[in-house]
């Protein structure tokens, strides 16, 4: 295409059409004059044919597409004197050419990627314009952010480089678009405080992939900000914006951006994996367990009931049945990853109505402290992994939202729950030594258990036996005891474990004294019947682990897509 | 405690009290005797002391079960002269003995691990009584179970070893009930046909840890036959017990413990944590989606629905919606394990109501080969890898249900739907060009491709846009086609995947013309405003990986609780 026939395209061509997507209103190649046998016979010259020709026709579009930028940048028509020489170099990306046209062989570099190593070379990179600013109509800074990394990119009016339409052109780019720029590396003698890489850009192709919204409903920088942040500004005058937790949820999309965000799943997703392994190491069986249930899963209330082919159904409060009948099946240790629900109306900081559980159910010898054994040196040593492998994203968290790094014995304190009403009640709090803990009451104990033992992660056992389920195993000395505890990190409860009642008959009784209709939960005690050996297991809520890993005041904040009460959106 | 002392309980002693659990009924420490102040003074000594004194009575607890055993042995009441002096060697664990009385510090022996290594070894094994035979009152042969793995045991009579009451004991135990076994390891000269162990345990302790029903719904061992044995035997005038499907699914806690079972889901848990590995090696995000939604899914019909909180809501056909709202939300390349929902009335041989689906979404940069390139890796590594880490698994699901390996190439074959077409003209097969296949299609395929290409695993791409999902990104060239693929084991679909539409006006659009309410999906669609990138993914459906990988006839044998339209126990 000559220069001339540019023009005259741009003259005739509205701009805007070239965000217009459908394939075949700017589809050149029409596939009716294409022979069928021509298409199947000489396969390999033609797909080589073939791919010229996109290449061709990709080249061809993009000029096109620069040629319609200019135009845009005029007020009213494109004169020829405003066209830039230097078009190919901008402009908006037709889809065709990211709607699988052609596979160019070109290679993006990673923002996270871009160090000093890399320095003078030209780099091509695709990520977000999440800041754009102005210097005059001759500068302009671009923050480019992916997967939570930024980089600051440069454009300065340069003959034959990039010219003043370019600069132009860049900042009109709206925030959070997707572009590609192609730049050559630069290590500026200061520290760059706007962008999580120490090196520039400096730009000499930007193309636009595709465009956000003008006008976003949450700004990701303000949604980034801390609470110091905002509260220092105001000392000083200014007031910014805070963006509350309902408004985060409601665009969870951009509030997903943020780095703290970026780090909070990049974690959660390590304490899932660090779970993995360490089970699959020990010779667990990871199991699928069904989700739709008959009866009344558990038993209890709480329960999401609906139709399941005109047989009521619910949906498993736990894979708590399914996996002890796993262990009669013979798998020996199994867990399961998954998800769980609970119809609960708590509407507070540390309940959601489907959240991710971590189970696991073994055989054991003799004793419930094999289970503990086994809580143990998973969650030292998940402690351990999280801080030596996840710095970078422990750190964008504590960004946002400071706070100290778990305090944790290299042997998990043990304590039973009489020492821990004991300790309670000598700090003067009274507590019912055969009730259950409150959520504060648990707090205060946390707090006592810190100071006397310098640990913020223990276990609590020996429950009273009328506060757990009725799958639990009673104590052998005093049945007003289980053979039961709970896990605590920072005084909150994140993990429940047990050793199970494995003989049917004490089952089939305890059921029915803890209210449950037995009838409803047949088959699981039943599968007790043909054999079944001692076993316990614990189940772990896995945002929860990450809420207090991290000291964060909400679950809200660790579930991508929080369901609770009042929420089921997005 | 003294002879006379045993003798004298015995009399005294209901044996049938000893499978009597109720820890108050048995217990002999008065807790009401202790005081509470001494249990919190002086720990460390206090904790041995109760330790010695749980040891103490954990003996004396045996030798009183001994002596029952003893005296169940006895036809009426037990006299001096039947007291066995061996008793102490066997008899019924009491309950509180595996309650979590004492850690003992004995050390259990997997049977999977003995081998001749272990020769005149003394080892202590748990497991399976799953099948015992006498050999006259003086010898009898036990086959003791763990994870499907078998071993030998024998009882001879011999003094001060043995005694012919122990090997009475022995022989009433009943089937599938589990048994501490401690023995010397011996190694026959011949080969021993009925067992996974090449040696055999020499009994000198039996103790039954937990019986099993004396009458069980199925035998573990009918359950465990191949058609080709039943056939045979029936040729030789044998008829031998056939298991069906439902039969086996009604008592799965039974079905679960054959061999080649215990290897179908252990390969099973194999290919999830393979996907896994490879994706999170990639630098994928393992993400976990709500279940519970608003609106109707993707809008298709075939949804559970059910009343949350007083809104309407269903749960998710897929992680499809919520995993491309993540690449919306910068983590790049995500996946996702776990179940998927499908209300449908398919009751064939490949589908279930609820199954597990392994989802990546993942952004591109410009072709939907990207995707396709990850699904080969992904596999052809995954295929590897099962065919040399899980042998033994393998090995013990071919026997029952024999298979050819899988054959696939280093480098997945890929075909265009529209030579998949022709190759189906060419061997008169009539098909609709733009339809999609049906199974009984889908399988010729399969037959030609192999025989054509020698593979059975392959890509099939460039489908017809009018049989996929609205969100599924038309051909650039040609919007009848899209940018979209099936991929296939032995002729039959395990993953979809494509290249997504990222423009919200297109989206939008398909949508309409998939005839789907937009309001319903509005928060979906509201993602892609806010700037989205050029992204595609694949679903994979784990059980059917498993059953195709295997040849299995039934994808309810790689569901360990299925659910299907009729199905929804245990």
């Amino acid at each position: 295409m000559t220069a001339l026939e540019i023009r005259l395209r741009i003259i005739f061509t509205n701009p805007k059409q070239f965000r217009c997507f459908h394939p075949s209103q700017s589809s050149i190649q029409n596939p009716n004059t294409m022979e069928p046998e021509q298409q199947l016979s000489q396969e390999t010259s033609k797909k080589a044919a073939k791919k010229e020709a996109a290449k061709a026709e990709k080249l061809r579009r993009r000029q096109e597409a620069a040629a319609a930028s200019n135009a845009a940048s005029g007020v009213a028509g494109v004169s020829i004197e405003e066209l830039d020489p230097l078009a190919a170099n901008y402009g908006d990306i037709p889809i065709k050419d990211i709607q699988s046209s052609v596979v160019s062989g070109q290679v993006w570099t990673t923002v996270s990627s871009l160090t000093d190593e890399l320095k003078d070379q030209t780099v091509l990179i695709r990520g977000r314009a999440q800041a754009i600013r102005a210097v005059g109509k001759k500068m302009a800074f671009l923050t480019v952010r992916e997967k939570g990394f930024t980089v600051q990119c440069v454009l300065t009016v340069a003959p034959d480089l990039v010219s003043t339409q370019m600069v132009k052109y860049a900042t009109a780019i709206s925030k959070e678009s997707f572009v590609d720029i192609e730049g050559v590396v630069t290590v500026p003698p200061e520290a760059i405080k706007g962008a999580s890489q120490q090196v520039e850009v400096q730009v000499r192709k930007i193309h636009c992939v595709n465009r956000a919204a003008t006008v976003l409903p949450i700004n990701v920088e303000d949604a980034s900000r801390s609470e110091v942040e905002i509260e220092k500004a105001l000392e000083a005058g200014e007031q910014l914006v805070r963006v509350n937790q309902d408004t985060r949820l409601n665009y969870r999309i951009l509030d997903m951006r943020t780095p703290a965000n970026q780090g909070i799943f990049r974690l959660e997703c390590q304490v899932s994996n660090l779970f993995r392994q360490f089970l699959l190491n020990e010779d667990f069986v990871e199991i699928n367990t069904p989700k739709l249930t008959a009866g009344t899963s558990e038993g209890g209330a709480a329960v999401f009931k609906l139709e399941y082919k005109k047989q009521p159904a619910c949906l498993a409060q736990s894979p708590q049945l399914h996996k002890q009948m796993a262990i009669c099946g013979d798998f020996g240790c199994v867990f399961i990853v998954g998800p769980v629900f609970r119809a609960e109306d708590s509407y507070t900081h540390r309940h959601l109505c489907e959240f991710t559980g971590l189970d696991a159910e073994f055989e054991i010898k003799e004793h419930y402290s094999e289970v503990m054994d086994i809580v143990d040196r998973l969650f030292v040593g998940m402690f351990d992994k999280l801080n030596e492998r996840c710095q970078k994203e422990l750190e964008a968290i504590g960004k946002q939202y400071p706070f100290q790094p778990l305090k944790y014995l290299r042997k998990t304190l043990r304590l039973t729950f009489e020492e821990g009403i004991q300790m309670l009640k000598d700090a003067g709090v009274e507590v019912d030594p055969l009730g259950d803990l409150n959520t504060e009451t648990e707090r205060t104990l946390g707090k006592l258990v810190l100071e006397k033992y310098g640990t913020e992660f223990y276990i609590l056992h020996r429950y009273p036996l009328a506060v757990r389920p009725f799958y639990t195993m009673p104590c052998p000395d005093n049945d007003a005891y289980s053979n039961s505890f709970d896990v605590f990190i920072r005084g909150e409860e994140i993990i429940s474990g047990a050793q199970r009642v494995h003989v049917p008959e004490l089952l089939e009784s305890r059921a029915k004294e803890c209210g449950i209709d037995v009838k409803t939960i047949s088959t699981y005690i039943d599968s007790f019947r043909y054999g079944a050996p001692p076993h316990g297991g614990f189940g772990v809520g896995l945002e929860r682990v990450v809420m207090l890993f991290c000291a964060l005041d909400n679950i809200r904040k660790t579930s991508l897509f929080p369901r609770d009460p009042r929420r089921l959106e997005p």
